[in-house]
């Protein structure tokens, strides 16, 4: 699964760039008006001579200033751009709104179904538990077919639940514990096994890295994995790079996909170019294989055709929408989804955290003191200018980070709605909030190190041995 | 490896497709000219539409007669067509000259060098052995870097073998052996590990077939090819479908390949279009992948950069100029290359024989009966129209598909040598010509059967597990 791309242009999504054009045509025009020395403005414009030339390269169309490139539209499914459209792909989510993308818009957009109380209210009977906080606050809001999932399993027929990770770094951050936690807990109340992809190929393929330092960087993200607490008996952890050479059905699955999905498609849904590599423009069949359950011949003992089920963050639905496309045409179901929204950045929800810009980051290796000063320091604030106007107007909860990274992790739904009341009302500052929340995640941060810690490198290669799980299907 | 299409529009070449819409064009015009009844004008009209669709869908590009399509110059490296240039690619064979393709201008165009006489007597000295009838009548007429395989190999350094085939149907013809053959002879002389690819993968992508089918399909062509006689310690035959999922290795170097080769490269190599699967354009990395040692972990015990030769027809060239584009790239040795010319079909050296068309294939399973008849039916002739003209203008040997077939299978060269003479000088008739074809043909196809009545499944299995080869490197 794919995060945020590295500095190097190549690697750089067509409207990134088209972004960066535009803050270095910005950039000469302020150098000019403010008459800098000629040397620095002849730099300055050098940098965006060559930036509109990668633009081109990459896109194919001459840079126009205000005109995003035309794989934003491909991407929007071809409707019309509007100028504050929110952007989001497997390596991109942006919008120019303070209170996050447009979920409503996304669910229309690309298709999928908004997890309603009905469905909420549905889980909760068919699993015999409380629905996890994720579900109760629509922090997972939008699905794919799960009451086909919800009629099967009522029916006594399981499934088995697949998610992922991009092991772009050894460092991950809370924002990355958020499909784990919900899968984990998925795992929990339907009792089902699980999948989890380290795609260290991908990573491979769209960054600076070496195969090694990929499949370094998919053990060391294993760790912080496994210390969610999934049980060994029930998960199986791989590596493409590794599983690839260890499986006989997973190749199979992988080329099934590729014999049925051109290059035009892949070009509208992900934006590839002319310029990509043939290992990116095919990659989407190896994030897609693990939805079919012979991908795993050990795990279901060569049975195919068990139903699928993959919570993950919304901007990787573009791989299993063209999964689902493909499925029926390969004599295999479609797996079902559960979709989350993205976790703020620390600077607000106009992006998501990314592991590659540490301001924006709370990671899991931070110290109290680092988490505490992160957060005072960078959270972006509700709150109002001066305390008077704070305490008379109240803050604003809608775009304020701390009380959103609460939603994510303050368990207890009575204490949210007071922390929520008591700051749009002005009577809770914005220092306190944030207290709150550092006091939320220190203890949190602090039990995943010490999780973390207990888990040695023989029980990660437990986790990655292809073997039989504890169910019969 | 690739072999000739089938009769899908899809899995046409935009070469032949331009040809179809020709043909189909001349078709409506001659019913036009000999007023035909309407509906078979219509039904020849609205052909002739639907194949200028699947062009244009193909190409990209309008067909216009006269002008065939662009791919074609970019796979000539982009000089200009001439009215009578030999067509090449993987997939397609073909040329106007009825002497077969120019082998000297094929060379240039893809800037190989020619094995000449030096490069012939320098293996003879390196081997001590008799250069192999294929060397010294040209059928392996091309090289790249076989002057540094001897280089090494007389300083003690060896290398190993990898030829392969795509396996398209049950049915091989004898043109197919000619690889094999010379392999076999290679690994004798030199005393080298082999290692041969059978692309079921790639025929699943291309053609209308199961994986389970593809797979059967290499298991039954890997019969014919251990008849061959290949050492069983010396030699490994694996399918894609199968060895991906069973090597550490392969994958990893596949997607190393796949890292540095865009889509702009394989457009350019291999005339793919944005239509085509992402299976398709993605595939040329698994067939350059074995190139490389270090995808046989088992066989080399995981040494790496070991020097490999790779014997094939000149069509599979394009894969392997890619390869040798991305080696140093990803710090492997470029692979060195022996090519040898195509398989004439029966009916003329136009276009190479191809197991799709019945009628211009011997197949290593026909009867003694079966041989004769082809021969006598199909095989195109040099001779002169009546016996007279015959005795006094004489045969021509450079366009006579049976004397063409003698240089492949006959070994004795004062023979060779004597019936060319008897034939251009009319003193042998083609009838007669054509006995002493069928002769040579017939016991080596039966001794060919009778060996491969000895493979057994076991043995097909044994040849197909990785496993150390009887070598140290």
């Amino acid at each position: 699964m794919a995060d945020s791309p590295n500095c190097d242009l190549k690697s750089l999504s067509p409207l990134q760039l088209f972004e960066r054009v535009t803050e270095q045509g910005e950039k000469v025009r302020a150098l000019k008006a403010g008459k800098a020395p000629k040397d620095e403005i002849d730099a300055a414009v050098r940098m965006l001579l060559s930036l509109k030339l990668s633009y081109k390269t990459t896109t194919g169309q001459d840079y126009q200033a205000g005109l995003p490139p035309k794989d934003l539209v491909l991407i929007n499914n071809g409707t019309t751009k509007e100028e504050d459209e929110d952007f989001v792909d497997p390596w991109t989510v942006q919008t120019s709104n303070a209170k996050g993308v447009d979920y409503d818009k996304l669910i229309v957009r690309f298709g999928s179904s908004k997890i309603d109380t009905d469905l909420i209210n549905r889980i909760e009977r068919a699993t015999g538990q409380k629905p996890h906080r994720f579900l109760r606050r629509g922090i997972f809001f939008s699905h794919r077919d799960m009451d086909q999932i919800l009629d099967a399993y009522e029916n006594k027929k399981s499934f088995y639940l697949y998610t992922g990770r991009g092991p772009s770094s050894q460092a991950m951050h809370v924002g990355h514990l958020i499909p784990f936690i919900f899968t984990k807990w998925l795992q929990e109340v339907f009792d089902v096994p699980l999948v989890i992809q380290l795609t260290d190929d991908e990573k491979y393929l769209w960054k600076d890295l070496t195969t090694e330092k990929a499949y370094e960087y998919a053990r060391e993200n294993a760790k912080d994995i496994i210390a969610c607490g999934f049980d060994i008996n029930k998960t199986f952890i791989f590596s493409d790079l590794d599983y690839l050479g260890t499986s006989t059905g997973f190749y199979k699955n992988i080329v099934k996909v590729q014999k049925h999905v051109t290059f035009n498609q892949v070009k509208g849904i992900f934006g590839f170019t002319d310029s990509d590599c043939i290992g990116k423009i095919s990659f989407p069949a190896i994030q897609a294989a693990p939805s079919f359950s012979s991908s795993f011949p050990q795990i279901f003992s060569g049975k195919e055709n068990i139903q699928c089920l993959i919570p993950c963050a919304i901007d990787q639905d573009p791989y299993f929408r063209m999964t689902r496309d493909v499925a029926p045409r390969i004599g295999q179901p479609k797996p079902a989804l559960l979709h989350s929204v993205f976790f703020p950045a620390l600077q607000g929800a106009q992006t998501k955290m990314s592991a590659s810009d540490p301001n924006s980051s709370i990671f899991l290796t931070d110290t109290p003191k680092q988490i505490k000063t992160k957060i005072n320091k960078h959270a972006f604030s509700g709150g109002r200018d001066t305390i008077e106007e704070h305490r008379k107007y109240g803050g604003n909860c809608d775009v304020d980070v701390s009380f959103m990274y609460l939603t994510f992790f303050l368990e207890d739904d009575d204490r949210l709605e007071q922390l929520k009341q008591a700051y749009t009302s002005g009577e809770l500052l914005t220092g306190e909030l944030k207290k709150v929340l550092i006091e939320t995640l220190q203890p949190l941060i602090a039990a995943h190190q010490e999780r973390r810690k207990q888990v040695t490198d023989e029980m990660v290669k437990q986790f990655m041995t292809p073997r039989k799980l504890a169910f019969e299907f």
